[in-house]
């Protein structure tokens, strides 16, 4: 018996990255590293910073100009090849807030205030914009645009990847069939602690920059931040996150950047004999050895907006090439002449 | 004493017309001639075919496209001059949602909530697109992407002004002066009432198309709807809209095709002996000769794709000019780079 032959379907991933500034190792290690490895695997690589999401909160004007600046200089510096995937920013190809604006009016208010990030973000802030309520939409519209068939994401953003897949089946229903239904790629992506408070994510809004190692961080900040670290009385090194949440959190940095197993590091420190103090000390090394190349690239890049613009540009082309496609089977389904 | 120079400051009409297919004398009398006197006055008038908004409520995508053809045919048969004043289609700019999007961010939910047009809509239309509740923010960026000062409005559409004012006020405040706050024009508009039942406004959506007289109807058509309009037992033709809607509505459609002033039109009906039957025998021919070059050129224009596709984007071009301008400044000061 023959099978019959599944016909070629491209796979392509899109992910967005907000502006917020230097990543740190929590970036790196839960998104930008996962986007090196697709950037090899597949043939068709969207990244996008989206600065239209980042504007849901409110953002200081200039900061927020260096910031688009700061993360693409990041991401080229940490191995994003703008010759292996669409690198741009979002704001500069307009049909994402055209393809968001018909979207909108196919997604229900209902819909959208279900969303448990609406219900969690509406409650921290109070009197936002109503792009906090309808960003969904537009995030759906970045992937839809694309016709993007994976896209990477933390387990927070699944409700919105459901969302994006009813709303390329409703407009399919209404209009005809124009998108694939795009699937969450989860990967085995470790969540690092703050260095401070490892039950908590290492994060930017933590007030106290000691919970985090930045990706610019000099070897005297790493240093000083690992050796803070939060740990416990135990000097061993057991990997143990539910009793032992600060040393595993070192143990999962470790595993992150050089991919040694956790049992491995452990048996490793044992026979050697070290005390959480030493092993803080080899860590230091392993992060700073893996930071200095992108900390020197970050800085060479960082001073080039020359070519930072003109690898923006090179990105918006390329986005702007398939989303003209896509816009333009959209508004003729549509009805817009 | 002499008073300060005023710096010159150039007046912009914005309007918006949905695409609903065939206007009727209701829509030529309380929007369409306004226009035509604007295109006149103003030095800038930017009147656009709305098919963004249009989309807040589900359309038939051919009737759709048919239907902004007719519209831009239809305006142009009443004497919209593309020379005048910039006619284009609202979908074909794309700065208009992405305007939206910057101002929907600053645009809390509460403030778009408490519009009565949003409380009649979603109450009247179950489980409808966000696009009802969030289309008064593409209202505002379809005028201050324009910079315009001067929106001719119904009394309905105040609150929505107010909006956009709010809008201009909070982006000035929040990243520097830039909008200037539109006004709304509220014209002496008479509303034309529907002819089967004179307490309504004359609509497109009311079931009896007796009720209406579309632009293009044929005089047949016409002296068939005037025949049949509902007056009352009194023959005698005097103007009291409080106990004589029926009559009082032809003699507004009278007044607003002739110019002639009620009083004026009841005294020579007096003195000439009419009824309610005569009279609307003089009403009939008055339509019928005041609607006869609009039908003849819409229906010439109607065959004219290319004309008209050729008006529309004359129409994109020059609204673009405009429209990139304004995004460009939106963008540096909101820090897009």
């Amino acid at each position: 018996m023959f099978r019959k032959a599944k016909k070629a379907c491209t796979r392509r991933v899109f992910s967005g990255i907000q502006p917020t500034g230097i990543p740190h190792i929590g970036n790196y290690v839960g998104a930008i590293k996962n986007w090196l490895q697709l950037q090899k695997k597949y043939d068709s690589m969207i990244l996008s910073v989206v600065d239209l999401h980042s504007i849901t909160l409110p953002q200081n004007p200039e900061t927020l100009r260096e910031n688009i600046y700061d993360m693409t200089a990041c991401l080229l510096a940490c191995g994003i090849d703008s010759d292996k995937c669409i690198l741009f920013q979002q704001s500069t190809v307009p049909q994402h807030t055209q393809l968001a604006w018909i979207l909108g009016c196919i997604c229900t208010l209902p819909r959208l205030e279900h969303l448990a990030q609406w219900k969690e973000k509406s409650e921290k802030n109070k009197d936002v914009g109503t792009g906090l309520l309808t960003y969904p939409i537009l995030q759906s519209a970045d992937i839809l645009l694309y016709k993007a068939t994976d896209v990477p994401v933390g387990k927070d953003q699944i409700q919105h990847i459901e969302l994006s897949r009813d709303l390329a089946k409703s407009f399919n229903t209404k209009f005809g069939v124009l998108f694939p239904k795009p699937q969450e790629l989860l990967g085995p992506l470790p969540k690092i602690k703050s260095l401070k408070n490892p039950k908590n994510k290492m994060s930017k809004s933590e007030i106290n920059p000691m919970g985090r190692i930045d990706l610019t961080d000099e070897p005297d900040q790493i240093r000083e931040k690992i050796k803070k670290a939060v740990t416990d009385s135990t000097s061993e090194i057991t990997y143990d996150p539910e009793n032992r949440p600060g040393v595993a959190n070192l143990i999962e940095i470790h595993e992150a950047l050089t991919g040694d197993f956790a049992e491995d590091i452990c048996e490793t420190a044992m026979l050697e004999s070290m005390d959480t103090h030493k092993y803080k000390l080899l860590l230091t090394d392993i992060v700073i050895e893996k930071l200095k190349p992108i900390r020197e690239e970050f800085f060479r890049l960082q001073k080039d907006r020359h070519h930072l613009d003109t690898v923006l540009e090179k990105g918006r082309l390329n986005a702007s090439e398939i989303a003209e496609v896509t816009y333009k089977e959209v508004t003729k389904l549509v009805g817009f002449r």
